[in-house]
């Protein structure tokens, strides 16, 4: 009896044990990529994933970036990282420099999000949004896919969808992607939302693009700082680097409905950023308006 | 000897009631918008999803319902929801007024399945066919993502994602969405099936799009009751309101490879619905045909 | 205590056993169509599937294979098959003649994966690269979803995703699916990549479509062989049937970013093939080239 009683505690210890390892949740991983979906670049990725950790859960934030549009990817980012769990672990590749100098890295933002990406501007609006906590090159000799040594063109199913893969697995920890870099990140250049006595400036860093409308870069609060207030009359200046492109009046209102259709309003959208649309109708498209770092939008005050 | 088994056994009752509860499986939920997938408003609703619970699997339905239609947002959950298993959470987002009083809602069918949407007419074709065994509206005090108070144009996440995700995942039950409604859900008008002495009449809900071909709402039970068998011919009408824009003859047939190339016919569907297409042609784009509550179309008794 | 003792022990086992069946793996199950995703035909698939086992990953391949194109359907199969681990079941419905008396297989490669599929050439690229170990023939008595009898136009869905969730989950062996068959695969034919004394051929089996890179089946050890190093000037003739479209010079390089912006240059791609490409251009939209069996390329040795 002696030798039973410890037996079966073990037993019952190892069986907890494994029940819990059995439990332990790996991270999802989430992919963007100007990749497209027609072809199988997108499902080698999952593939190679898979590969890694047959329990991960892999998701697509959207492949559907325009080729090579690195503003479009860091504000995608910047959308959606937040609405994640902390650990969840993010690929993004939109890499026109594929095979040149430009650093692989991955990033740890203070909100305990990891972005697997090449440093070349990706990070921009999540480094100013969430703040970068911690930046590591990727080391690609202890870092790569069993047999792709020679392959120079597929870095985001050799490289990113693996090291991704392996970190939200578990297999290794964020040390173990590479060395710690102290440089700060790559940054495009843009307006960001500002104050000033006469106007208020921003960038126009996205549309809505499936409804036209124009998204900003600025915040509700800013707004209200300056003193407005919903159905107060805004006047709104769009420019593209130095020339007008837009200039009109309309109302703050909380829901489109609030205008008839065909009408001009803006609101805040869904990230509460100040926004401008047509009801039932397509801002962008009726005047001609798009997005990116070199699309301005004034606030008047009058 | 005598404190030590209950305890070893209460610790097997513990381990085995651990591993019982990592097994049991939350229902998957399935996810459709008129949002695309160009930006990050799915990954968006996604993200919040897998917060409420990592183990979740997140599927989606389409994304590529055109913007605020809802009629298709209804005749793809009817074309889609039987084959998935009871308890599946739908959440179906086509929602042009968004902000304003329509109510937010959970339907349980008939079936066992959940579909979480603004009450607008989406429910239409689930109600016909499978029935509505119960509507609650969700209590957005209880149900609402964190934070997320002071956003009003993102229901589709902050809502809707998020309570789909709860009642998936056995977070709240259905009776925890919010209080029972006793009035029906609203509803589009339409042409139901019908036979009458001198036709069969009915509506296009959809056509298959990657192939042109023209869906209906007749069964193939109706044809049958018509008298009508395989090999028949069978004289079709088609009509935009009260407009004829087709008429013609073509054969009933089991296969598209029983006419030639280029030749229309007529077959029941994957939905077992009688259809209308020409063999490796597009019969939509041939004959300018479209879909909708006023697309209708006649079976003349000849 | 006697008694007690066995009983504890075969708990423990029990619960042990649970814990284990908990832990095992189903396979992943890919699909591939070209139905697109703007309907719920790809979702009603992905309902069977998990009816059948609502644990299983399923994830898309691509949906967007133009109407009817085996052979591209063919040539993404094998870009992607051998990312994924061995045991995934990928499912490709590319099937033109669905309700004809094609036959419905599943085909086992030498890699361990298994791909659910008419046999009408879309194994054709995979037999010739990796394989088939064995094929089988759907017993659709068997292996088909219960109530889909009378459905004679959506075998991907009441046929294939079913037999490929039993298949992924375990619940049919590879045996189970049908009887073998002793008949290799459907193939297409086309241009295999041949060194000769005087020249290189080979075909454009697929564009690089989001860039517009040319990919053709030749390998890089073939122009090894024939005696091509980085840098190498490759003089270069593209051809439709017989009809010449494109004939021109340009160096071998292991980065695009090595020849200046516009400038055409020649690579090996993600899979070690020979490709053509303009730096940030689009070669087959610049040249009007196109890919399929009947679009061959040369290299011409001078």
């Amino acid at each position: 009896m002696r030798l039973v009683i410890p037996y079966i505690l073990s037993l019952i210890v190892l069986t907890i044990l494994s029940c819990q390892t059995g439990k332990k949740h790996a991270a999802a991983v989430v992919l963007q990529t100007d990749f497209g979906v027609k072809d199988g670049a997108v499902a080698a990725m999952k593939g190679v994933a898979t590969a890694v950790d047959d329990q991960l859960a892999v998701y697509d934030l959207t492949h559907e970036i325009p080729a090579f549009d690195i503003w479009e990817a860091a504000y995608r980012l910047h959308q959606v990282v937040p609405y994640w769990p902390a650990g969840t672990v993010f690929v993004s590749v939109v890499d026109p420099g594929v095979g040149t100098n430009r650093r692989s890295v991955v990033a740890k933002t203070k909100s305990g999000h990891f972005i697997v990406t090449p440093d070349n501007g990706t990070l921009t609006l999540l480094a100013d949004a969430i703040g970068i906590a911690e930046l590591r090159q990727i080391d690609e000799k202890m870092n790569r896919r069993a047999g792709s040594d020679s392959s120079y063109t597929f870095h985001g199913r050799d490289v990113y969808a693996y090291v991704a893969a392996r970190l939200a697995a578990g297999k290794i920890s964020f040390e173990g992607v590479g060395p710690l870099l102290s440089e700060p990140v790559v940054k495009i250049s843009y307006q960001p939302a500002e104050l000033t006595d006469s106007l208020i400036k921003g960038t126009i860093p996205a549309l809505d693009i499936q409804y036209g409308n124009i998204w900003t870069n600025i915040p509700d609060s800013l707004l209200r700082r300056a003193g407005y207030k919903m159905n107060d009359s805004i006047a709104v200046q769009i420019l593209y680097k130095d020339s007008l492109k837009y200039a009109g009046k309309m109302p703050l209102v909380q829901t489109f409905g609030a205008v008839p259709e065909g009408q001009p309003l803006c609101y805040f959208n869904s990230l509460m950023n100040w926004s401008v649309a047509i009801n039932m109708g397509n801002f962008a498209q009726t005047h001609q308006i798009s997005h990116g770092p070199d699309w301005r939008v004034q606030i008047l005050r009058y």
